[in-house]
This record gives C-alpha cells, structure tokens and sequence, in this order.
C-alpha cells in the first residue's frame, strides 16, 4: 500500500494504458467515452483505470451537465520527474563505470588470448 | 502484473525503501548488510526489495567470496526519466492552463461582487 505522494504516482505510471491515458490528457480534458474511443479498452476499464489516477492525485473529474471530463493534474507527474532526474546524473555514471568496466575485461580477455 | 518494462520499472520505483535503494546503489555496489545499515529496516526486508528491484531488472547481484553485493543497472531508470521527460512540456502546460482559468474565475467573481 503505497502512502507517500512519490509512490502514488509510481505506482499509476505502472500501466501502459494509465499512462496513454495521461497522454491523451495532457493534450486537453476528456470525457470517459473519448478516452476509450483510440483505445482497445471497455469504457469499465477506463473508468476503473481514471479511479486509480484520481486516487494517485493525476486526474481530477468536473461536472459539465451529465458528464464527468477528466483532467491532467500536472504537479505530482512534475515530482516523479524532478525525482528521476535528480538521480539521472548517477545513473548514468554507473552506466559508464559498467562499460569501462566491461571493455577492460573484455581488453583482458582478449591480451590474455593473445598471450596463450 | 506489470509486463512491460516501463511498468515494471514504475512498480518497482513505487516504494520509498526501494527508491533509497537505489539512490544509495548510484553511489557504487553495496551488500545487503550495508544496505541495511542506514535504514530502519531487517537485513530480510532489504533482501525482499532487492529481489523486486532484480525482476524489474533495475539491479543484478554479483558474486564475490561469500558475499553478493548489489549494482544498480541504469538504463531502465534512464528509460522512465525520459518518458516523464517527454511529456513534462503538457504537464507544465497543463498546469498553466489551469492557473491561468483558476485566475480568470477569481476575477470574474470580483468583478461580480464589485456590479452587486
């Protein structure tokens, strides 16, 4: 059970179909139905899927008449951005560290080839 | 059950243990013991998140005398930081709209109050 904010939202990126969702949010609101429509999806699912968001604090529902249009809410997508990029600096240093690494065994490998 | 690697990469980031994790692998590979050190956490505990970072491929486990130290691997965070990358110009965009519409409504409504 996730409870901090970071998890939350970790945890609705964890679907490919939450984060088209997303996407298509990102562009301008939409109802239930319009999210559904490009994808291969029930409208049960969406809304099952637009629950969880809403719970993670990604989406939020007006009330236009008799429909509910869902809304991006952008600032925790912003957190889980700042957190990753925060550490992308690391990451990709130990990339680095694991290449040379890689190239020096194989340049041993290879000397020791050679040297049979 | 998340099957993609994005997901599985958003799921296994969705834990602030597993998150300090791997802040603390960016640094350079690290036992069990010493990843449990820092935290208020059991050496069992650490184990079961490593274990969760292992499937989603975010860590592998080398094997050196009796020990097996941890190593972060870097490209599936990579991969995360650049889908939220991707889409931080809607979100931002998204939240300026909002702010934007939130600052008409306030003035509509003082506007209002000033012609009663």
């Amino acid at each position: 059970m996730p409870v901090d904010e970071l998890s939350s939202t970790f945890s609705a990126l964890a679907d490919p179909t939450r984060r088209a969702i997303l996407e298509r949010l990102a562009h301008g609101q939409a109802t239930v139905n319009e999210l559904a429509e490009p994808f291969d999806v029930t409208l049960q699912a969406v809304s099952k899927h637009l629950k969880v968001l809403e719970r993670a604090g990604l989406v939020t529902r007006d009330r236009v008449a008799q429909q509910r249009p869902a809304r991006l809410r952008g600032r925790p997508l912003a957190d889980a951005a700042d957190w990753l990029a925060r550490y992308r600096q690391f990451f990709e240093e130990s990339f680095d560290r694991l290449e040379e690494h890689l190239r020096a065994v194989q340049t041993a490998d290879r000397v020791e080839l050679v040297d049979d």
